[in-house]
């Protein structure tokens, strides 16, 4: 067996996605002081992780999380490991985070792949304002869209010893992909990604965050690519987490219930 | 290996199970004014989301969980998200909040798929009201049987290197569910499901609810169709749980043992 | 692949092996009229089990487990869910309760099937009391033998591939079990068990409990099975606990080490 | 497929793997009366237990763990559960439990068996002392080594469709086993084995139980029966724990750091 | 089928990873004078463990990690396990480890192997201080690089009934981490790697440990192998954790935010 030609890759921003649970015995009990105080320190820092005050470029946002895993989800895209490792610390120091411990979380980075764009990685270093170059700068810095719903899930290609995708040779994989891809094409406008590597970073090699204002619109777009060969022969899923966006300044009414 | 056509589906009210460990020590220790105002509080939140007090429509039902896994069970079907949501919330605004934890969770939708009503999906926007448009609408808004028995159970459908669901051509996976739906039918009356699809909502791709109040109808039902390919061959299956229907009222009694 | 002949099945009492583990930092600290008070009202709730005072009909006995996955076995076999559902939340009520935590159960059903009784269910409704009839009751309302020992562990039966017990003819499925059977007929009197369904019940598709005053008696036994391939190819296994009955006045014993 | 042939077995002691965790705040915020009562009352216990006070016959010994896993590992040997079982409570009355929590255990039975001993079982049951006897009762009756170190995990023998341990022919699993210990015994003194059984008595079939002084001749001897087939082909391990023995009067050095 | 030849190792240092999670809200909560000695005998405890205060040689650092895994690494490299095992224990001596859980730990020990070196095994146990002799001695006694980034993962080859690494021939083993180690050599200055055997000693067969200034170096890396027959058929890996060195000195910043 021979070794296979990986992908070429660019990174862009690093994406940490901060799940935290609230303890609501805590909230419930505390005193009205401390619930302003820690709504009042939540606002300020959600209100400057999606304004950026602290980095020169990235972007940040806030949700309510469905079910048992998780209340809270705090996204950070940032350039550099050190901007979200100062983030999620910061975080601790709020009063905010006296009332919430850590849930989950997962750490990754944007990344484009030759698969789709090996035009881009073929050409010179000075690559020119095209459209290729536009496409690639949106998924290294993604801007997140404004969505009700996101659904977050990390994931690892298979290496199976019958269906083993890091055995497949390249043009086989840029095949599944570009059509794999086609698919989320009839999604425009209804779903947005953000695909994150995350080899050597955390557990899974992937992870990916669909929004959409429908949900509805998500799972039937996964449940089609479920029955495309780049899932249904190579795909492993790890947990999926459901969430809901809201304005930092309605942190209180998401405390209040 | 070529992409399987994907059913169509249409989906209705949004699922979510939500699983609470109620905290005995705390409970007994508790002065009885606090546990009178849990009860009254508790009654209060499950007869009002039973009542559907929150929204135009859905459905919302109490139960005791068997064993160590949870012993609340609080099951809300509604048109959005966003309502389950709010109610995941206001219970912990509750009195009856601080007795409990959360044990567990699942997320849903309730959705027919053109494998079993392939005219529906064929037929004009426009559906006459017909036996099938109305079996379709009790199934993307189900009521809530009054079975005294429940058994909640996530699922996938297989993706091996022989047996890959994913992979079967549509008419094949057709006629497996056609098949596994005709041992359903020899239980009508016995026993009622609600299947609720969470590709992307949650960490299996179904949730089946099976209603009975013969608990050995349940488990006669589904071992049954474990002899049937599409489960001997193709289901993965995740935790069960299960419970008992109670009606709000009786939740002192409930908590008193 | 067509679907397999199921075998008939018959449901006899509802089976909760409730697994606690004792605070042992809260017992040591405890001042003595707590812990007479836990003492006697451990005792009275045991004693009350294990003479049926709840229901017209049953079992139940009270066992030490060995090791770190729990300290206190309960297991009840009772006709009804609502007469478990009871006896485990009435459990919550003592003050024993507040040394306890639940660490593990298992909730079942007693059941005989087609496999080794086709007579049974082939004949009329109206079944003579001869000794199959006698054979069977014992099966469906057992008597927990008074052995000192105890080993449960939950099971599935494989659905591989392969090896796959689902998809089997009923008549080599009803061989493999007849011989697996006379395996267990070598240790008779020296081995009992109780095999209860849990399809649709709980986690996996039964639960085994053996019983044995050697418990080499209950290893010997396990490790031939394991040879037969009823159990080398067709059996997946769960957790397995191990315990030791002592009657309920000897409570105070047990908990003062 | 046919029942492969068991090979006898015989037992002898059984064997208690007690892990703790030691609460380091709780010990740090204690005050020396506690802490100090704790150190006696802990070299107590396991003074007595390593002099076998409690037991006609048997074997203890205290390690400390390495990692987070635990910190305390208090290995037994005695000839009954009831033994082992009265060790595990008496050690939660001691003032030392007070700053420990389990953390883990496994509970297994000494065993020799008909594959490298045949001639044991197949003679008359007077066995004369000759070699093989006095084998046979260090094997039954092992005495823990004076190694500074111990490695722990847990086995089970591998029922893959493919690689099937148990649907080997006692011959082939004999030959196997012959030339596995082969490798063993270019090992000896300086690594020794303890073998135990758990079928039945914990969630796997057997542990092993390595001392020596260096790790690296532990290390070394296990990779090196990795690339025999009755590893690489047949073994699936579960977690292994590594520990360093000290005397129990050390128990207060170990505490302090 | 056979057994295979293993091949030679020599350990050197042994390896602990400790990872900690912090206890923020009691860090917000304790008094400035609680905090104050925490950061002092926290540094202390750091520099003299970066220092090597404790031992004859070996290495230490110190990380901040991402996510919600741990908080905190500190890396041990000494020559026993006892130096490990005092340098755990130690740790909770400080004031600083009352803050801090034990979230997670792997042992190991530094080994190079005669697949890569076989020249050193083979030639007289007098070796010449020649390349491969200071070659060897890096690897056995490495020096923590100054990197910013670390990323940790425990590793195993794979046993399956196709893909199955102990039943490779020597040769082929050796020609397949051949061309493994040639992917790492094109990453030579940017990533460093620490490669420690741990089997016998914690879960996995081994620990890698990579250092890079830019993370994206690391993950290009890991993809790139990823490709390699080596991985692609034969690597299962574990969890992985990121993290990014600060000296001791900085430990006030880090656990201010």
């Amino acid at each position: 067996m021979e070794r296979r030609q990986p992908p070429q890759t660019e990174e862009g921003w690093y994406v940490l996605h901060d799940f935290r649970s609230i303890d609501w015995d805590a909230w419930r009990d505390a005193p009205e002081r401390r619930r302003s105080r820690a709504i009042e320190e939540g606002i300020e820092y959600l209100s400057a992780a999606e304004s950026v005050a602290d980095a020169e470029e990235g972007e940040s946002a806030t949700f309510a999380v469905l079910g048992h895993k998780a209340d809270l989800l705090v996204l950070h895209l940032r350039p550099t490991l050190a901007d979200l490792d100062a983030l999620e610390r910061q975080f601790e120091g709020t009063a905010l985070a006296e009332f919430t411990e850590r849930a989950d979380s997962y750490l990754s980075v944007t990344e484009v792949s030759g698969y789709m764009s090996q035009d881009y990685f073929d050409e010179d270093a000075e690559v020119e304002d095209t459209g290729m170059a536009r496409y690639i700068e949106t998924r290294l810095k993604p801007e997140i869209p404004d969505s009700e719903f996101l659904s977050f899930y990390p994931m690892d290609k298979r290496r199976g010893s019958e269906d083993n995708w890091y055995d497949l040779p390249f043009d086989e994989r840029a095949e599944h992909l570009s059509s794999h891809g086609d698919i989320g094409k009839d999604y425009a406008g209804r779903v947005t990604q953000i695909i994150s590597g995350s080899i050597g970073l955390d557990d899974f090699e992937w992870g990916v965050t669909l929004f959409g204002d429908d949900p509805t619109d998500v799972k039937d777009l996964l449940y089609e690519m479920r029955f495309d060969p780049s899932s249904s022969r190579f795909a492993e899923f790890g947990r999926f987490l459901s969430a809901r966006r809201f304005p930092p300044e309605d942190l209180g009414a998401f405390l209040d219930g």
